[in-house]
């Protein structure tokens, strides 16, 4: 059982390992509340799992130390659980599904554990898993279904309190509903007036189904950028947690994500990954009912692949108007890419890339297309720039 | 004069305005000491700019207040006057070159400034605020060749001692020398040993070229993406501070700025712009001699463009052979792109963007060029493809 007791003990442990993360108070996000963020994408790892992970190992026996743990991960997890053990002396072993992307992978190994790729999605590395575990006799350390990994999140609860004892609520991202379950009991029980609102992707709704019809529910398949939550079955005692502890558990989309990874970028220079970025998304995007209160945003993690950052930016800035494709439609002869070309710098937008192709089926043969990617202000000036061009007389496919 | 107790009176003021901010220990930047980083970048307007502005203005007699405060910047200087002003209730005008990037306006207009945008470079805009100061009696905000500005900067390096009394060395961007003059200063006032080196972009090394000559210069030109230390010519008082309490300027590279921004995106979570990057640059490509040392590199703003940022990251990863561009020729026969598509595929890299042109003038009629943009995991990984793909028969330009 998890017990407040626990939560106190684990957040002593910690101590030796991991920083006390910053809350930061965000006047430039929104002003539909007094917005804090809780800073996990700055813990060591890049994210809270690091927490649960460490006093896990650290309450085990000298018998089990003696036999290593293995656990089951492709993320932060798996980086949690690396760093905890080799601070601890002792093995670990993580079960890898062989697409996870290779950053991952390396940082895994860097944290000093030893990697074990299995052929095929999570559940395949999770067989893998619970099959050396028989075999060795190694500590299974679960992701979020444990008393004692719960115990070690909700030393992040303790935190908050200390850092804005007046906090009215505590927005959290919810994947398999270790990190909520921790929070919302130690908090809670300090005081039961804070309000402790969950978020999950759209894509990975498992525990917010469940909780709904009261029954652990597993969905068939999870999509989302977020994939540090997206978790098809809730664990037993985070189900019962959520259900007891938890006022409400809200969805946020894709695209809303992005939009809240861009803002963090732009406004507070800190980098969230999918999940860490999904609190603040609830509250950008008024899905939770906390006008005017001090709200805390747990930002949870920042391992973000860059590449999928690049994508994200790119998505978040053609959300908000600011980078744009254009397919316009050119009769072939001279003069039109130059009449274009004036009216966009005439805006003041800046072109980015340029592709003027002839052989396009669509088209007569004596016309072609002009694809531009430009920067724009903002969507009113986007919105400008595509009348003047239609204005001239050009088709905007 | 600056004085050590002007340095502390500014650190008292600041306390109503700005965030101490934190010390993070980066341990997986690099191996060759203990780095330490001074997130300056997570000061409120995003750098360390407020705190020089804010001491400056809080120190204005009643009737300047009355006449208010003009300053001159297309950058961080512009959003800390601006914040500095709005807490003290005073006008501030800005004058921004009309070049400026829409997001640095938008940033000083929303933190309650009005902005004077000059047609011209900065120095068109500096000759309006000059003209502006006669008219109207306000009072002009030097952004670093002022006593009370570099005090202001200053209260840095009294957090630093602070934070991490057994410093050996600090690292500090250098532009017009305010921010490094102040926390040398400071910093020697109270332990003479301690090593403050300073980093400027070798596209604008106006400060080292001076000290080195032991006369103030002025460049012809800036060029480099760390825009906020472009400057072409040190301050009077700078200078002279420079001269008699740094140990050393040196220069980095573009190239080199950008892969540190990317290593602190993917080690720390944090966004450092070109100049805030600069001193984790120096440490990281080996400029300095500081093996084994405790090091604290100030990183002194995040305020970098994302259109800028996305940039920023594709090259970075170029650099780290982990984004490339692959121009191959392929005679323009029938499984030509199938065979080259297998290779890249087997080695489990991923094709981001694909070009197929037959219309290259560079080549016989029946040949075609086959641009492809691929991810991989290092520059080894890369390595590996481009030999399979010639050694299959293909040429890479």
């Amino acid at each position: 059982m998890v017990t407040l007791d626990k939560i106190y003990h684990a957040s002593h442990i910690l101590k030796e390992v991991i920083r006390p993360t910053e809350l930061i108070r965000s006047t430039r996000i929104t002003d539909s509340c007094n917005l804090y963020l809780k800073t996990e994408n700055l813990q060591v790892t890049g994210s809270f799992k690091v927490r649960g992970a460490y006093y896990k190992i650290s309450q085990l026996s000298p018998e089990e130390r003696e036999k290593g743990v293995i656990a089951c991960s492709a993320g932060n997890h798996a980086q949690g659980v690396a760093l905890a053990a080799t601070k601890h002396g002792i093995k670990a072993k993580i079960c890898i599904p062989d697409g996870a992307p290779i950053s991952k992978v390396e940082a895994t190994k860097s944290y000093g554990a030893e990697v074990c790729l299995v052929k095929g999605v999570y559940d395949d590395a999770y067989e893998k898993a619970v099959s050396l575990v028989k075999e060795t006799g190694a500590t299974f350390i679960h992701p979020f279904d444990d008393d004692m990994v719960i115990a070690g999140q909700g030393s992040i609860g303790l935190e908050i309190i200390d850092q804005l004892p007046k906090a009215d609520a505590v927005v959290v991202p919810v994947g398999g509903g270790g990190l909520i379950s921790g929070v919302a009991f130690a908090m809670k029980s300090l005081d039961p007036t804070i309000k402790i609102y969950g978020v999950q992707a759209e894509g990975a709704a498992s525990m917010k189904n469940s909780v709904n019809d009261d029954k652990i529910e597993t969905l068939g398949r999870v999509h989302t950028i977020a994939d540090g939550i997206a978790v098809k079955t809730p664990g037993d005692t985070t189900f019962e947690m959520c259900k007891q502890y938890v006022d409400d558990i809200v969805t946020v989309s894709d695209d809303e994500i992005s939009t809240a990874i861009l803002e963090l970028i732009e406004r507070e220079k800190i980098i969230a990954e999918g999940a860490g970025a999904t609190s603040v998304a609830a509250v950008m995007f008024d899905k939770l009912p906390v006008k005017g209160k001090n709200v805390v945003c747990l930002v949870s993690g920042g391992n973000i692949d860059v590449t999928i950052l690049s994508r994200v930016i790119n998505r978040g800035l053609q959300k908000t108007g600011r980078l744009a494709e254009l397919v316009i439609e050119l009769t072939d002869k001279p003069g039109q890419l130059l009449a274009v070309s004036e009216i966009i710098s005439s805006y003041g937008a800046n072109v980015v890339a340029i592709e003027h192709n002839r052989a396009d089926e669509k088209l007569d043969i004596n016309d072609c297309v002009l694809r531009l990617s430009i920067e724009t202000r903002n969507q009113e000036h986007l919105d400008e720039i595509k009348n003047a061009i239609t204005g001239s007389g050009f088709k905007i496919r």
